[in-house]
């Protein structure tokens, strides 16, 4: 028997006006008028309040060869939203609640999810998935009829959209929404590799190649672990003035300058911790070139754009350098997020700098420029 | 002024009867009478009691090209002798002190010795180093006044060989020294890699790519620590007799099957910890790859024969594997040593059956055809 919602929508395809549709790769995205099939078994449907746009979107927006190029397709894994209605079996929600979608499974049964370690998930898999993740199908339609495929099991560019229990995490409704977007992806996933995966210690020192939303969010957790130096490295010499907010306490351009012997001059004979925050693999080896020997640890956020293999030098290795990485910061969506919404809102982290832009749905691929610009952090792309 | 010794010898050079020197890369090493130096200031001169191969000798004696193609060159460097005599300023070693070279220094002072991390030294560097550490020269001489290089600054192929107080530890002459040979590279290496760097957990499972000395070496850490399963990848069949002796629980010939495949299979998709003690890029590679995602880490022992690069997935880091290598098993030597010796006193680590062969100086060249055709573990070569 079917719960029906205020809306009466429930158990309905809804044909949902804004839903921002990639027809083919790299071109931008078209509003279209979409079907959005009901929550199967475990599943519900949210109305997106607002998401933003990830560099992780970009980088599969791009591709356009292999498994990985699925078009037409709906973008997006950074959003809040409430939830319009819930399938079968989902006790954990109910319309009306503000659930934050998150790309990296946790059905906190498994062992995976139950262990202290990491954060993947052994039954829903730690691969980059696209639909839905119980039956591989997609939950959207063109008015067509032609299937929409989705993007890391959440698809946030759209008015409505199905995601998986696994996949979302109920936050307080009174929680600013745009706060919750950034918690979403890129945020947590820079403040939990601080945190959880490097752990980093007072007085540490830290190198950060790449300076956007992630690479910053790295920053703010190391500023709060009490880090002595933060050192930032991009190409894109206004990421220094933003930079410095976050904590970032010296910066490198690498075009003017080779940024692996000042690092080494300016520390210790290298960092205690490196993160590569841009998805290249050439400087993924910068980072853990310019780790220091003993101790030094580099961790990897990037998503690689080519999937390029990371090149390393055995003997750096054999010296005492680690290299690990992470999805979502090794963060347990499930119990992290809300501690990290109730750090913000006991004023512990700064989210409020991260959104540097607003605009509204129908102008999405504003947000795509300012990002591909260099001019954003997080652009909020808020649902009229 | 001079602390004269009881035979004399202080402060003059040696004519030293036997050295093993090795000419010309991949060639036999000669047994010549050579020339060797006094200690100088902090250095300390060693009458070799028996010395054993390492495959990174092995490793060095083939390099025929490059910065590390050094020779004529006095190779070796798990050893152990007793003091002759003792430079200026040497306070630790006295005349008689039964010793054991390593080629990993510990100074004891400097930010890195002192830190309870790693095991490199800020001040002698963490450089593989051939000649003696504080003033780059060799204390060796052929017959015609010809410069002999050193070796990883111990060169242990000799009667008498000159070595730095921070390359040495010392040992209760009680002590079996054939055993101590053993904890002066490769056994320590191997036993430090399970312990210190992986820190494997009780039930965990572990897979381990070369069963020589030092990955039974770590078969022995992990038995100690109460691995679940302890898989053996090696070509050579006959190591897994031998291996079932260090607890290799069972054994894998990638000649035979596709070693990556079945040890996802035969663990929860992956192992815990991986390590690879043979010196190949393409087999660090597939034991990161056998590796579990959320958790596993790889731990590179193996001194890679042709400085190739090793290529990393990066997918794989993302999903939460860790790989990092150690010199010495990141034992600090003066501290660690001592603390394996009095392990093996009250019999709480296997020594005794990684020395397979014993031979006299004057065969030593056997004992590089023995560890060539993978025959023998350690083989002990005796001085006279
Ligand atoms: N591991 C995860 O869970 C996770 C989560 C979110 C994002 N990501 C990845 O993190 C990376 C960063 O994401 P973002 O949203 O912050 O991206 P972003 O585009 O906002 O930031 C990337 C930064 O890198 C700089 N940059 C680009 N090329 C450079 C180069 N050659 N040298 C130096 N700097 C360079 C840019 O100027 C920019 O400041 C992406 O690869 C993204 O896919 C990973
Ligand atoms: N990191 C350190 O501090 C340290 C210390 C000692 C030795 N090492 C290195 O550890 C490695 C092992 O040293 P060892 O003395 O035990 O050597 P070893 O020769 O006794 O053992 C190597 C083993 O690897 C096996 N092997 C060779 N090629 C293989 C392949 N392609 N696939 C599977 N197995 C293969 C051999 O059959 C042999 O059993 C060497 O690289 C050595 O230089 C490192
Ligand atoms: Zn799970
Ligand atoms: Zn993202
Ligand atoms: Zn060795
Ligand atoms: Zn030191």
């Amino acid at each position: 028997m079917e719960k029906q919602n205020r809306s009466g929508t429930a158990g309905k395809v809804i044909r949902c006006k804004g839903s921002a549709v990639c027809r083919n790769p790299g071109e931008p995205l078209v509003i279209e008028e979409i079907m959005v099939d009901p929550p199967k078994a475990w599943e519900i449907r949210i109305k997106i309040l607002c998401t933003s746009l990830c560099h992780s979107d970009v980088t599969f927006w791009k591709i356009s060869i292999g498994p990985f190029a699925l078009f037409p397709r709906i973008f997006g894994h950074e959003a809040v939203g409430v939830v319009e209605s819930v399938g079968e079996h989902v006790e954990e929600f109910q319309e009306g609640d503000m659930v934050v979608p998150v790309f990296r499974p946790n059905c906190r049964e498994c062992r995976d999810c139950k262990s202290q370690k990491g954060n993947g998930c052994s039954i829903f898999g730690d691969k980059l998935v696209a639909e839905m993740p119980r039956d591989g199908t997609s939950r959207f339609k063109g008015m067509n009829g032609e299937t929409l495929h989705h993007f890391l099991s959440v698809s946030s560019f759209s008015e409505y959209t199905v995601v998986d229990v696994v996949h979302v995490v109920k936050i307080s409704s009174e929680f600013p929404a745009e706060k919750a977007c950034l918690l979403s992806c890129g945020v947590s996933s820079g403040i939990g590799a601080a945190w959880k995966v490097a752990d980093i210690e007072e007085g540490s020192t830290v190198a950060i190649f790449g300076l956007g939303a992630v690479g910053l969010a790295v920053a703010e957790g190391a500023r709060l672990r009490g880090a002595s130096k933060i050192i930032g490295v991009d190409l894109n010499q206004e990421k220094f003035e933003i930079g410095k907010k976050f904590g970032v306490s010296e910066f490198i351009n690498p075009a003017t300058c080779g940024e692996k012997k000042v690092i080494k001059e300016i520390t210790d004979g290298g960092v205690d911790y490196s993160f590569e925050c841009i998805g290249l693999a050439s400087l993924m080896e910068e980072a853990f070139n310019s780790s220091r020997a003993n101790w030094g640890k580099t961790v990897i956020l990037g998503v690689e754009m080519h999937n390029t293999p990371l090149a390393i030098n055995t003997y750096f290795l054999l010296r005492g350098r680690t290299v690990t990485g992470c999805f979502f910061g090794g963060l347990k969506a499930k119990s992290d997020i809300p501690i990290l919404a109730q750090k913000y809102l006991h004023k512990e982290i700064n989210l409020d700098g991260f959104i540097t832009h607003e605009v509204n749905f129908q102008d999405i691929n504003k947000a795509f420029d300012l990002l591909l610009e260099g001019k954003s952090l997080r652009c909020i792309i808020w649902m009229d």
